[in-house]
């Protein structure tokens, strides 16, 4: 913990003079273009991964990068939603899983979440993904892990598509959602083609007249 | 969103080959000493701020960095703290508003709400921070957005201490709890100090034997 | 009532004695291939539009033919899906929404439901449906009724898609989702085309190998 | 599915011609009398057994014809009933199990739903219709079934006067409520005594001058 | 304050010597005959209405002596009634209404809890009891407090009866239910009688082989 | 039963007339300086232990004496808190527990609770003090019944702060929190000490200028 009390202070005396008139700017207000949704593992750096700067992205992280499907029951993600779409207006929602997710493998086991009745209830939210995988590959084991992984991207995808703010901006072409994984030992980032119900690079080409990465809008 | 795609090509060209050791042995499994709370604000870079690299902070972000006081119902907060303090064993709690926070303003003016009722609902979990300021300064207004930021940043320090795995470390010494107000213009980082109910600087200085950064274990 | 009460007994006269072997069979188990999802509206008798017999469509309705995304909350439809799913393993779910429909008018003028405090919440599992038409249309009106059906019939679909029985099933094609819109006047049924996002002719010729009436398995 | 969808061009080709005008004039509008909350199980046709048209009965069905005790939170049946009483001003309320109702032998054997967590959690709200055949019987198996049943209509009856609409038409007898109990196999239906605790059979006889079949108002 | 600590220690000074032995028998468990639900309200001492000692009355209390419906969500009612019934015993459970109820002022006029957000929803529980009393009375005013007070004591013993614990006895005719009106300025209790559907004088006489102090076992 | 009913009577004849006018006074309102929390246990008489008369003490009573944490899910303890401190005003509030609670047992053995699914919910709310104790003492066994009791009588005191009607009062100085032990046996009372965490004797001398019983104010 000292360490970080004085990263604080060689972050005000070496990095923040050089940005202090971007930082001044920031002071009154943020316009970011991005909604990026992640696990709150330690290993994950949104801004150091897509080379954004402090503005760019407003940031929701969880363990498990859950969105629960919109109820009438309010949580933090569903507030925090509605709060960057109806009011900020980002234009694009990035749901970012990784590699060696203990989410998912909690996910995949959940006897070894017997003390843990929060993460258990929490990872219902993922249970569909399991259920996919279960389906297709029957009894689970640790090997189906980076499945449940892809799946609950594309899972959490969809409870998007349920908040009301989110499925209006869908149906009227101003919203785009897109599925990452990204992959901690090798700094790849995948992303979710819909389509083909796969992972495929991430990759500049891919991108069309600007509302296609992984995600589409016309979707029932 | 191009930028951001670009952003990705960039990280893993110019930044990841340097680091690629360090991520490689990241790959397997996490071990972060202190788990970071802040508001899903774009302005905020937590690693930034704190000079750290990935790896060193479990992060927790949803709008207005709101900790729900523990209850039978699993929310994102509720699981992700019992995995961190369960499974991870984070020492650190550091609850970290900001400047400029539009949570805290749309605390302040709920009727600014009217139309977003998930924000609404959220931040009924600042109300006591609302209702202290109100009870100190009477009829409130704009002007009381940074009392209400730092009543909020200690109400969800009082949340923090009613979820079980928390208060049993606290309890045990083994967890210390931190409150602190990031000033997105100046770069400057307060701590809130419960024996005065003031933010004050955070200086390397302040940190004794290692366990009081504007928390306490002993507290009823 | 008086009326309801002989048309028992008028029913036990006249109409079960020749169907009574048929009855019998059905004594000690049934095994539906349809779950059918229709509103409580007295105007809709689901075994009459598709002239079908007691033991093939399961039979679930509610005001505004709503499924709620999945929670882990228990509602009476996600219990009802659940078994028709899981132990039942029905083959189809049809949503199926109908023209006139109270429900309907009172999502498009929640005003309306000030004293229904139940029916206006109940209705917010169809505010995506209304925003979608909102942010297509403008200021809303009763001339938007057809819009916002429709529209609900395509957000229940996604609703539906969300419970883990039925996504595991989707992706394992051993499920198939379709949306109905029957008019009460002219006694036709419409179905909800996923590519087109419109309400096309409900004809046979449109059954391919059997699997896509409006609706598919292959979506995130 | 492909029999389903040809049934409904044969109800629009041998069907609605003939009650065309019927149909028209339901078109815009509904008047049921009763409100029939009945299991979703697919060998019941509440229309065909009380021989009644569309426009008659308004219907909510569910994996077990359960009426949740009405509660600050909203549930289908809750919305659904508030609607048939507050705005349709059905005068009667009949609650109708079966026999052979897989609902009712999850109730009696919570074990056999291991893997149907929301069933399970569903049927809390016929528990104590289980704990009463317990008591009186001691311990629990298939043989109960039929008192099960029964004492679940009674206690969905009951729960039904926790409804405060249904409470307030019930004071003003302005509604009455009625337990039915439909045998599949034989055709017949009996009706809930509240004196005798038990079923009797639905004759047209025991109606008197309106209001009393198998349930009263004056209840506490 | 001061004059509740010296109270204490008058307590044990003048008061418990006296009866000691009585207190260390009771030091080691409970046996209530009868479980006892009032209201919050400080002029209320169930032990000196009843003129009875430590250990015979297992008291739960709150605003408007309420008791939820039983549901699948807990709360202190629901688990308190579950221990008094099935651990203990309780034969007898009394729901204890008073004269000059602030909860049931508020229920009668809910425009004076806007700023009361939990009082409101609690007293959403005593909704059924004004709505009947607005069926019959039509527009509400402060001269129906009574009667909104008198049909609470009804309904929260309709409450009563879902609880499953509650339900299985009263089933077995091993408890009893008994609703109460306690009358602050002239010490006066009423009890509610279910034929009636009023309140009669609580007197001895009324009391036959043990069973019937208005409430019944019998009832659907 | 026909105890607690002749009581009734003896008390109108014996004790009511003596203390008519008091009683008289009362009848048109309450003005308790406290809000008294305690266990709803038989054993338990608050206005015999602070010899307080009736209008001295607004009393809620639960299994336990819990507070559940603020929420925005209303509960009957938040409601009755709300009311004491908005409407009433109360200036302190005693948190009582006991010895032998039934409610303690039952959290330091959740097995035992098996057959008792709300209580063992509702005990959800003291399982931080159940984890303080096991963080501190490692397996736990009977002998830890004292310990588990104190700290549930702290975290309550906790859970209250979270409450906004409370925070505001606690940070103006207007209300005071007070935890105390009763001990059934030998009519002893403790309080506890927020500094030394420990249970000290409750003596009129601890009482300085009027606001520091066993709590304090200023806590984040
Ligand atoms: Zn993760
Ligand atoms: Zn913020
Ligand atoms: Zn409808
Ligand atoms: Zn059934
Ligand atoms: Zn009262
Ligand atoms: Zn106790």
């Amino acid at each position: 913990m000292d360490h970080v009390v004085s990263g604080v202070a060689k972050f005000q005396r070496e990095v923040f003079p050089d940005k202090a008139d971007s930082f001044r700017e920031l002071a009154t207000g943020q316009q970011p273009e991005v909604l990026f949704i992640t696990c709150a593992d330690s290993r994950i750096d949104p801004n150091l991964i897509t080379q954004t700067e402090p503005g760019e992205l407003f940031i929701c992280r969880n363990a498990g990068n859950v969105v629960p499907p919109h109820s009438n029951q309010t949580g933090g993600m569903t507030a925090s939603i509605e709060y960057a779409v109806a009011v900020l207006g980002v234009e694009h929602i990035i749901v970012c899983g990784h590699t060696d997710c203990g989410a998912m493998k909690g996910a995949l086991n959940p006897q070894s979440l017997e003390s843990l009745p929060h993460v258990r209830e929490w990872l219902g939210h993922c249970r569909a993904a399991v259920e996919v995988v279960r389906e297709q590959r029957g009894e689970l084991g640790a090997e189906h892990l980076d499945c449940v992984t892809m799946e609950n991207i594309a899972l959490q995808m969809q409870h998007l598509r349920t908040h009301p703010t989110v499925a209006a901006k869908l149906a009227a072409g101003k919203v785009t959602l897109h599925g990452w994984l990204y992959n901690i030992g090798t700094g790849e980032v995948l992303r979710y083609d819909a389509e083909s119900r796969a992972m495929v690079p991430l990759s500049e080409v891919d991108l069309p007249s600007g509302r296609s990465q992984g995600g589409s809008r016309a979707q029932a």
